[in-house]
């Protein structure tokens, strides 16, 4: 995978900038386990997914761990590079899920050309601000909780009721079913799949855990 | 005060970018209590706050409150202009807690020099960085913090704001503040009375030890 895949705006950079980027480029690959990345110790660079799953989550100073969002192909972590934006002091660490392949920028050579590159500057902005909600999105699950015990209460009560794993069920109709709006549905179906609780098609939701989906609607 | 007073990057604007944000930029008042933005129903754009304070929240389907961050003169509210960055999907709500004095420069506007600025988009980069880390924290207090340490460092925290030892709070402010129940907050509340931290009247807790408070919110 080439590292023009990873940035939409790729065609609008200079040719000298496109040229920096993939010249300083790093292809790196980390086994399952390893810890790419701890807190505000260090500022490797901005990574690229190319294959594989890295999970960013903070540690308390007890050791307690709770996961931000996760990052899967083609998703780039701007928090290994947290020094490329001056005010950016979160403390996130990074962990390989699966054995992943990633391309590594450094942070002196991307923070050069995004300081003179407003599309790179404008691409960065929407990194983290995708980031932004879904850390926004954990801290209403924390605050709000319920939600989750719902979505999972309804559909293991609705695979019960209709005797199979499968059902056939927008989000929306989910949603009015929950009295939630149909964003809320989409945004939370869509953690429980990167979790491997459901796996999603068109139309339908098929419920991969049950198990642990009940154990949900318990909790 | 005058709106380059906001952006340090200023002088590194386009003159035209600078007189279109001037040109651009609309004074208002708003009273104490006064809702300046609700989640995402509305994309007015951005606020300089030259007077006054600000208190960015966000509110459950129930009604529930957390307060988020505050802001205060010389700072910039970025989330009542959140269209301006199309992955920036966050529900804030802001309301003044003072009589403020703000000047708003309309999203469009604000956007489409964002966009060819790469100062402007640094600047807006900071900005936004600024807010994920105040979130950040907050993540963090609520997950590692024992609600003690957070009451006590509301306390102090509001003390200092208010330049009194006596705040005029009620159980229920507190609770909407730290996004926990009223009777959870009454009972930490009396808690630190009877530990002679503070003392109790209808309507107001005052900091009887706020070194100790202090030393609580630390520890």
């Amino acid at each position: 995978m080439d590292i023009s895949q990873f940035f939409p705006v790729w065609d609008k950079l200079e040719e000298n900038d496109r040229n920096a980027l993939a010249a300083a480029a790093i292809r790196r690959s980390f086994k399952k386990g390893t810890v790419l990345h701890r807190g505000s110790e260090d500022c490797t660079g901005l990574m690229l997914v190319r294959s594989g799953q890295i999970r960013a989550y903070t540690v308390s100073p007890e050791g307690k761990e709770i996961t931000l969002y996760r990052l899967f192909e083609r998703d780039i972590c701007l928090f290994s590079a947290s020094c490329i934006i001056n005010s950016l002091q979160v403390d996130v660490s990074l962990t390989a899920e699966k054995d992943s392949e990633i391309t590594v920028i450094p942070a002196d050579v991307y923070k050069k050309i995004m300081q003179r590159s407003a599309p790179l500057s404008n691409f960065t902005n929407e990194i983290m601000a995708s980031r932004f909600s879904d850390v926004m999105w954990l801290v209403e699950q924390i605050m709000w909780k319920s939600f989750d015990k719902r979505l999972a209460a309804f559909l293991v009560e609705e695979s019960v009721m209709e005797g199979s794993e499968t059902l056939k069920l927008t989000h929306e109709t989910i949603g009015n079913h929950l009295g939630s709006p149909r964003e809320v549905v989409t945004r939370m179906l869509k953690y429980f799949a990167d979790e491997g609780l459901v796996s999603l098609a068109r139309g339908t939701v098929t419920l991969s855990d049950p198990q642990r989906l009940a154990e949900i609607a318990e909790s």
